[in-house]
């Protein structure tokens, strides 16, 4: 039964998944990320009603992006607002977690390429995303990846395009979307990836996020410390942090 | 003594470096890539002559950005020029492996948190990189990050300062820089982004370029298929590949 963080890579190559332990209560223990990724990639503006909240276009291609793979943190965060933004922004979003190399794949060996789903919240700080070249700070401070509770594998997910998305901030709904409303679906988008760049055993790639972010209010609404954060991915589960 | 490319980080966790088996002769293994890295890094812009030949002028801050982590390969290359640009293009630049964990980190402490130096050449696809937000592509496609030959570990380099740096396309020399020249130094550069975001073991961070790449020809002198790339930097040595 893996214990520590690296070990996810041994189930995903086909480590032994029997427990070895007795079992303990889900209460009783502190969830961390269920793996560090790879890569960690995200996509822009793959839905369009997120596009449309942010006064931009959609993209002719995925636009992809990196968020630096020390932003993740377990599903319980905190998220740690940091000195630089004052603009901090969630993104609630269906992960992949990439469960074999592809490269040149079909959006059907893409498909058959993952390894299972998990949560993710793109944190985002939207000063800088506006203000420098490349997200590398915008998208990639410490704590600016929340991720779990847990990976689903492939058999109990049969289509990543019929998941409900749902984002809550301090009990408001503030997401409400469907991965139906996806513009380039998953089996696209890994295979699109892999035509590019090669893609690895633990990548994770986040799928894009609906509209309802803070910044589409008017005026936005940002989050701020105190602000308790909870996205729901259907057939997966909940991920619920506190911002400081 | 470490056979595999995970082992460097058991090494910069203090393994012990004794030879366990008969000595090899360098010409007759392939050199891998000294490390894979954590996060991959690179700063735009930090040199002042490479900035202007490219009609940029010097940000206020360190610029960074992201490589993916599947663009290493081996200082042998080869380069695999992708499908999707024509203006491929060299970097020639020195590259720095964190040793341990660094945030927050003042110059001084960043400077004692290194493990070693290596070289690297920061490919980039010039027409994605002007045409796309992210670098995603532009920065990170596999092959874009022949590295090594190796680690020299921080006692043999005391000043990373005080190191030239130089690149050959086809034996004519085209960089010829000093990384006396740079905009913001090794022990700068590293506190600045422990400051933004943390460092870890195996993180590599590369230093930027002097001036002379391709694109900074009139008219630009790309890449082509059957081009050798040779990049030295003093007190390292020499890395050389080909593209394809």
């Amino acid at each position: 039964m893996p214990t520590r963080l690296d070990d996810m890579y041994a189930v995903m190559r086909g480590a032994d998944l029997t427990p070895d332990g007795a079992p303990v209560s889900l209460g009783d223990v502190t969830l961390l990320a269920p793996l560090r990724p790879g890569k960690l990639l995200g996509v822009a503006k793959n839905y369009a009603d997120h596009a449309a909240e942010i006064n931009e276009g959609v993209p002719a291609e995925p636009s992809i992006f990196t968020k630096l793979v020390s932003s993740v943190t377990g599903p319980a965060g905190p998220i740690v607002r940091p000195h630089y933004t004052r603009q901090l922004d969630y993104e609630g979003e269906l992960a992949v977690v990439v469960g074999r190399t592809l490269r040149d794949a079909s959006p059907d060996d893409a498909l058959a390429g993952i390894f299972g789903y998990t949560i993710i919240n793109d944190v985002s700080a939207r000063d800088l995303q506006a203000a420098e070249p490349q997200w590398t700070r915008a998208k990639g401070g410490d704590t600016f990846a929340p991720m779990g509770p847990w990976i689903v594998t492939v058999d109990e997910i049969p289509d990543p395009q019929d998941l409900a998305v749902r984002t809550w901030v301090n009990d408001e709904l503030r997401q409400d979307g469907h991965t139906s409303q996806m513009i380039t679906p998953v089996a696209d988008l890994l295979s699109w990836c892999s035509a590019n760049f090669r893609l690895e055993v633990g990548d994770v790639v986040a799928t894009g996020t609906p509209a309802g972010v803070g910044r589409g209010f008017d005026p936005p609404r940002y989050l701020v410390p105190g602000d308790l954060v909870r996205i729901e991915v259907e057939r997966i589960g909940v991920i619920a942090h506190e911002v400081r």
